[in-house]
């Protein structure tokens, strides 16, 4: 093994932020990576949708027919940082036809097309790596497929988006409301022009299936997760989760669970109550944090910068420099393992803990009716709170109710909160949180 | 890939915590593991000193004749749990001889023969995993090895020792003094009969050693990690350290330091004192974390139970999957990558702050003379403070001086020290402590 090898050639896809810095280190870090390897590693070109001479990387490595780029014969390895789903799959399936190993961080391709792409870099015996998908530099889909390999893993909780943490460590520092934490974060270059993907919780769902996929040895796909946004998240919730010991995050939750004796998988991206004590109330601004709960390793937990360009070329030249020198020694890495095919749980069966807020009539009885649409769908109440609502004035003008719950169906849940409404007693429901974090 | 391959033939060496679990691991999850690997995983025999009907497996499948176990035709891995650094050491040689592939969790002997082992599976081609050995279910090893093969690690700094961390976490929360901290720690089975490894920090010294290896391609040995107990720590201390908004913790500290234009590692262990605000420092009992800080990816975090007997038999259960897995598809893991051989730093080179703490004569001019040796030396001071010593019945007696200093060498400092103790005006100095995790 030196550097007398024949060299690993390298082609990548895309030149913003991820792709540049990825350009960068394969050409500072060439000696150290080349020890790492075996064998030197050189970049044969790099796709782009615009040629020009001001791209940072010398022209003549710069190409817009990726078709030709990823056969050519002295490529051994493709990174795919260009997104988002089209072209990026057509690339990287005549990539892994040609027998190219493929590097992507590309979480929203990956969610819809794993099975796809991992059936088609198993039939070209070529490694299919993409721990940038997930949490940008913090190493979450190794430790899974390969650390937790002999073990159990009951649930993957994480923070999995940055521009939202953002956003919500905002609401809860400074008391601003959703679009002024958003414009901030826009400002600040955490969230991007269109913040669709990210607030509506798209991005977090497709990592919570590339999660849910690795952790329970099953094909998850985004549209397998439960998903909810945050932009319905006020500043009065904040409140309240304060009055609870709480904050607010947006978790990606993947968990085993098991309803009539059947292993099923749930996964979902909510906004949700997360108590102080648990240690991703910590997490704030643009990190990011999973916590594995596994059999026998017990509660891990993870943590680091979850994207911008360094960190996540970071994660994306770790698993090139892995591609590269398994091509070396003839060896492969993990291949996708799905034997278990856990089915998925329908959200209705998935169970927490709820936070439910309801403005209702200030009299008497009313508490009596509004505990008995929880007792009658078997929903228990843990606590609950009556409080008078006051005017400008000081005068009371109604009352609120506020009820924290054990463990209940979402279907339960649901429906209670439906019952609830149409109650003559309850004006509004003001707001339904899930609690996370607690038993 | 299926469970009709020819099976993987495991045997296990040691039945103590660690070897029950994972004998119990591959037996309740055979079904699991064969659909991992690819195929079955089959324990072949266990290697123990006291062959008995009572072990909890087996008796047919116990043996005490470890050499002739180790060379069975049958044998594909072997895995030991049974410590110290002999004889496994000259198990592991056997069976790596024997071109088994090895998984170990023996820290002691990795820190001390890490070259020997590497070198034998190099000649024989095989694996020498050992995740377990550092931070026991806490991925550790894999991430620096292979998820940040592609950056630059500037700094790994751990608390890596449970039992000192149980026993700094109750000398702070309760005021207790070291010995009865350490009864409780033992009393708790945290802490072992002779605490010597533990307490004087020899364990973690171990780790340090393995993880500078790994982090800086460099074959680093326990002799090579500078080292200090806890066994000094004072509730005084505790005090000083909350009056700074700092507690204690032992750290495990790898640098790469630059010196006079050349790269070298520094590796060493001591307790310090850790700003309330760094994320170590909410790190309390048996629990470990790992803060890595690499060019790219920024700082990571890694945390979760370093020991007990079902966490440890976690990891190695993870690095037996891989391995096994290896062997079905005729790979192999990463290798040893010690290419980098930076020189090692020594402790009087090393820079960081410091607390000194001293008793002196209560008069003018001391604060000048004391003064006058940090500044000989070139160690500047970052915050002074002096204050009366008052008896009990309320006298002042006396007065002490507190410095905190900027960064300085380790070996400035101690000369500053020297001269301290020398000057007529200083009656002892009473603690010094590095302070880390500032800048």
């Amino acid at each position: 093994m030196s550097a007398d090898e024949k060299p690993v050639g390298v082609a990548v896809l895309g030149l913003g932020n991820v792709g540049s810095e990825v350009v960068g280190i394969i050409e500072d870090s060439a000696d150290d990576l080349t020890a790492r390897i075996g064998a030197p590693l050189v970049l044969r070109g790099v796709g782009v949708r615009r040629v020009a001479a001001d791209r940072g990387v010398p022209v003549e490595l710069l190409t817009d027919n990726i078709e030709e780029l990823v056969a050519r014969e002295d490529v051994d390895i493709v990174v795919e940082v260009m997104g988002p789903v089209e072209p990026a799959r057509k690339a990287i399936l005549s990539a892994l036809e040609h027998g190219k190993s493929v590097v992507t961080a590309n979480k929203a391709l990956l969610s819809v097309s794993t099975g796809e792409l991992a059936q088609a870099a198993e039939n070209a015996h070529v490694d299919l790596y993409f721990e940038a998908a997930v949490a940008g530099a913090i190493p979450v889909i190794r430790p899974l497929t390969q650390s937790l390999a002999g073990d159990v893993v009951q649930r993957v909780v994480g923070i999995v988006n940055g521009t939202t943490n953002y956003i919500l460590s905002e609401m809860d520092s400074t008391g601003a409301d959703y679009h002024s934490a958003l414009a901030d974060a826009s400002a600040l270059g955490y969230a991007e022009a269109d913040p669709t993907a990210d607030v509506e919780g798209y991005d977090a769902a497709a990592k919570a299936a590339i999660l849910a996929s690795i952790a329970f040895h099953t094909r998850v796909t985004a549209d397998d997760v439960y998903r909810e946004g945050i932009t319905h998240i006020t500043p009065d919730d904040f409140a309240s989760a304060r009055a609870l010991s709480c904050t607010i995050k947006l978790l990606c939750i993947c968990e085993r669970v098991e309803v009539d004796g059947q292993q099923r998988v749930s996964a979902r991206v909510y906004p949700a109550l997360v108590p102080l004590s648990h240690p991703l109330a910590a997490v704030n601004g643009a990190f990011n944090a999973v916590v594995v709960e596994a059999e026998a390793a017990g509660r891990l937990m993870f943590y680091g910068q979850g994207a911008g360009g360094a960190p996540t070329a970071s994660a994306v030249t770790g698993d090139l420099v892995m591609a590269a020198r398994n091509r070396v020694l003839g060896s492969r890495g993990p291949r996708e393992s799905k034997y278990a095919q856990l089915p998925v749980l329908p959200i209705g069966l998935a169970s927490t803990r709820y936070y439910v807020s309801m403005n209702v009539a200030d009299k008497p009885g009313v508490l009596a009716s509004v505990a008995a649409e929880f007792a009658k769908r078997e929903v228990s109440i843990a606590e609950v709170r009556q409080e008078g609502v006051v005017n400008e004035g000081g005068q009371r003008v109604g009352a609120r109710i506020v009820v924290v719950t054990h463990r209940a169906t979402d279907g339960a849940l649901s429906e209670t909160v439906a019952a609830l409404e149409d109650l003559d007693v309850v004006q509004t429901v003001a707001s339904v949180l899930r609690l996370e974090g607690t038993d």
